[in-house]
């Protein structure tokens, strides 16, 4: 037997216990004749002690430990002299009868400590050095609570956990898929999916009512930070529903996870449109945790003779709440960061309502009246500074929209530990892309027209399917959208159409999706459905804007599993069998 | 609202309730005016009637439904004049006030009824149709519980679900990898995962102690029946423990599953041996729930002239209990099913204890008293008839295995209420491979020698090291291996020498294994654990032999997803973006 107990769970109470515990050597102290080890796992830390009452074998083991060793010790549990309150097992200590090496340790390449001294490179190298830091492991314990809570309160609501296969089907639309060819099919490939979309809607199509997976996804794409070519969904469907039981089930789980998890009472979760949502906060992810609204003054700045106003399309202005005081230089640094090219802004307005009037970068061009004006438009009072962007309508909205959640970070009006959540609802159905010169689905191909806008479903004119708004809904606390889902289409003419708009020929959408077209022949019910981003959920509940430590074995920027050092080439044997080969371009 | 309540559950004590109630039509009859709809969801069926009292419209609706319609029925709770005891609704039917029809369906091309008229590939063409289906749709409320009941057991236990990557690096040992290119890294590969068996490792390194994945699992093997390219194991790993810890602890999980699944209390795991389950069975996955033990008669039946015997290895029997009276044309019979290929024995020996006395197929060869010794020796009784087999002894167990499976079927022993389950350990680390003159790993290249045989571990001789047993065991229930584990090797030298005697060379096991073996360095754990095949755990629950009821949306013996047409080619783009060609071979 390794071990009675684990280094989390003795107390006071097993004084004079004999017990064995197995572990890490996280670190040892010399304090004259007698030698403490920290003694770890992963439910805690316990001291071992060695001294001069320690049998010779003992010490002469002890004297050759080093950290991160792997050890078993037995002796009796005592009362600590000097109590550590900070850890659970702070009142008691181990005397060592018997101390055995199970395997040692060379020095790690980096202290495994809370704030680790190794690189971002090296640690991934090691990720499993790195994981044994508390930070990994509470982030991983909490992913494990996270799955386990949305698996107990969706099996408590009916949904059946059913798992979809991996090995799918390719489709051009959408995002980039990953391949495997096939050896038995020669020249054939499967995919990896994208989601499991078209199984789950199958499912509800077969009567199963309510359907949910926590379940990989993979994704091609060029990574940015924070994107990982494989990630995980919460991925949910349900039959008969329209989209307000879809927020009220989801909702309900939202507020399950945040009680049992993170013992947080959720507040009542708000919706707003799309189209408040860019118009007030310049974002369809906006973060409601402040206030500081987009105000519009167009109508009150144009024509006042300042000529990048009178050119812009949109003149939009926040309110920071007593920045009145900022100085010229802090003036002169938000107006470098708005236009860096991540917001890419001309350049930024101010008006100052100071306890000497207002002032403003435009004096030469508004009278304090007119100042006065666009003071009352976007409710600003004495000791308040109004920040104003122009330009076109869209752009200028986002960029004000991140300057909003910039001087939210600096007037330090975004809480940590505060969780506003939000349904973002009455999306656009429809993107225009000028580039392709085609529309693109905003959400997906499957998702529903609002009933009240099937006439302009059918419409021949593109301005009346740009105006189309979608049964879609999109879940967001803090400004990070956490999920999204829509009520589906589930009649079989009306995604014909779908995919006409999309561009597709009635020859690819068969090829393509044509199981699932023939599949709504046969009785398909009204269904709808949601997806959580799992890995983005843990993290916020985590507190953390990463995903990566949330992961145990996340991928690096090009895709590379470096632990592993993966990808890697493959033997010219297993290229023939799957009848494919190299096709190396010098770049 | 689509609905009030489920079609599985309204009761007498909802009479006179106004409801909804939505689903698909499973079968309408006529009874003078009167028409009955059997309303079916995944929950039960309600029975509508539409009567000479209903509005026209209904009454028209009616008329048009057919089979597998979607529809919306709004009525009141009625007692029913005749009631059906068998299904939980049938005390009731609903008085239809309107009726909506949600979705058309056409006429489908098979019944959806427990026995369905459809063959094997037009179900799983219409998969969707099929999964409405009873059985198919206990089975997969079945597999579902099963998830949830292991990750509340393995919960309770301290295990942390923690996912492992699927895009991971291929190895050629063992099966077929499926592989797929990487874009972004251009002439390399990822592979998909035969088993997270390194990574679960690693998290043993890492220090996580207990580690449980249920999860999907990748092979590229030539299909037999029943095999499945993707399949879902039940991934454990525990850090600190011996083959009897990981025994008790999954001797937990079965008995937890058979409880709270089945209802069934499971009785004590007995082990048995390798070495014993062959010798006695024939087989490293016994069914005990019935004797008929395999008796060696080498001794007792060599060098009595009968050339047969003379020339064989090994001689073995099982005794069949009251089957002495079997007809000449029964053994013929069963002599025609030994020498099927499948088994592919040269011919059958019996020894028949008839009342009137002992009868057998070599009385030329045997004295009455030969054969009474043989009789004595598999405890044979009057009314029994002995079955002998002889040829090489491996073989030949083999053979007598299967014999005696057939001849429990024949007799009624295995019953499929009744579940024995049984832990086969000690098993040979290797098995030698005549073909390729070289030693493969019998469970993988990470399980570990038993203790007390390391000096033959690192013996230079072959028989040595063939005879070397592994710290490896197997769950077996009715004759079906559910699981399979061991403990690990956890010293980086162990592990060289093991990849040595597969006959790795340094370089490949470094480039192949070398991120383990490094991880072995700082500090690596005792650990071992064990997988369990889901698809089979679940369909030994569902009383069924195939596992491909148990899958939502299983692939044919090609491997292929005939229901979306998968796999199939892709785009020239596709392959040019992955810089890869195809390379087909005229066949």
């Amino acid at each position: 037997m390794y071990r009675t107990h684990t280094c989390g769970e003795l107390r006071i109470q097993n004084k004079l216990n004999k017990v064995i515990l197995s572990g890490w050597v996280q670190r040892m102290r010399e304090l004259g004749a007698m030698t403490f080890i920290d003694l770890r796992d992963r439910y805690g830390i316990t001291q071992l002690v060695v001294d001069d009452k320690s049998t010779d074998e003992v010490r002469k083991i002890t004297a050759e430990l080093g950290r991160e060793f792997v050890i078993q010790a037995e002796g009796e549990v005592k009362e600590r002299s000097s109590k550590n309150p900070k850890i659970p097992t702070g009142d008691i200590e181990i005397a060592v009868e018997k101390i055995t090496v199970l395997n040692k340790s060379e020095i790690p390449p980096f202290t495994i400590e809370d704030n680790s001294d190794g690189g971002d490179d090296l640690r991934m190298k090691y990720r499993y050095l790195d994981l044994r830091r508390n930070p990994l492991k509470q982030a991983l314990i909490l992913r494990h609570k996270m799955a386990q809570e949305v698996r107990r309160y969706l099996d408590s609501q009916n949904f059946l956990e059913i798992e979809t296969p991996y090995l799918i089907k390719s489709t051009p639309e959408g995002a980039r898929d990953f391949v495997v060819p096939s050896r038995v099919n020669a020249g054939e490939f499967y995919a990896l999916p994208q989601s499991p979309q078209t199984f789950k809607q199958i499912l509800m199509v077969a009567g199963y009512d309510r359907y949910f997976q926590i379940v990989r996804c993979f994704r091609d794409e060029d990574l940015r930070a924070d994107r990982q070519p494989e990630f995980t969904q919460i991925d949910c469907e349900m039959s008969f529903v329209e989209q307000k039981d879809v927020l009220q089930m989801f909702e309900g789980l939202a507020k399950h996870l945040f009680k049992n998890v993170l013992n947080v009472e959720l507040q009542e979760i708000t919706q707003m449109t799309y189209a408040d949502a860019m118009k007030y906060y310049g974002s369809d992810k906006p973060d409601i945790r402040f206030d500081m609204k987009l105000h519009e003054i167009t109508e009150l700045a144009k024509g006042k003779g300042f000529s990048l106003f009178d050119n812009s399309e949109y003149i939009g202005a926040i309110c920071a709440k007593g920045c009145s005081a900022y100085t010229r230089k802090q003036i002169d640094e938000l107006t470098e960061w708005v236009k860096r090219p991540q917001i890419g802004a001309t350049g930024l307005i101010y008006i100052r309502l100071g306890e000497d009037g207002i002032k403003s970068s435009i004096d030469k061009f508004f009278t304090t009246e007119q100042l006065q004006e666009i003071a009352n438009e976007t409710s600003a009072q004495q000791g308040d500074l109004i920040l104003v962007l122009c330009g076109a309508k869209k752009k200028t909205q986002g960029q004000l929209g991140s300057l909003r959640l910039e001087m939210g970070n600096r007037l330090g009006l975004r809480d940590a530990k505060l969780f506003v959540p939000l349904w973002v609802v009455d999306f656009p159905l429809f993107e225009w892309d000028n580039d392709t010169q085609r529309f693109y689905a905003m959400h997906h191909p499957f998702t529903s027209p609002k009933p009240e806008h099937i006439d302009k479903f059918y419409s021949s004119n593109n301005e009346d399917i740009e105006n189309v708004n979608a049964n879609a809904y999109d879940f967001v606390v803090n400004g990070v959208e956490l999920g999204g889902g829509s009520i589906r289409i589930f009649d079989r003419n009306l995604q014909q159409r779908m995919f006409e708009i999309l561009g597709f020929t009635p020859e690819a959408a068969e090829s393509q999706f044509g199981f699932l077209m023939n599949a709504f022949k046969y009785g398909a019910p009204p269904h709808g459905g949601i997806a959580f981003g799992f890995d983005r959920f843990c993290a916020m509940f985590g507190g953390s804007d990463s995903i990566r430590d949330y992961i145990a074995f996340p991928k690096n920027n090009n895709g590379r599993d470096v632990m592993i050092d993966s990808p890697s080439p493959i033997d010219n044997s297993q290229l023939e069998e799957l009848s494919i080969k190299l096709d190396l371009k010098k770049r």
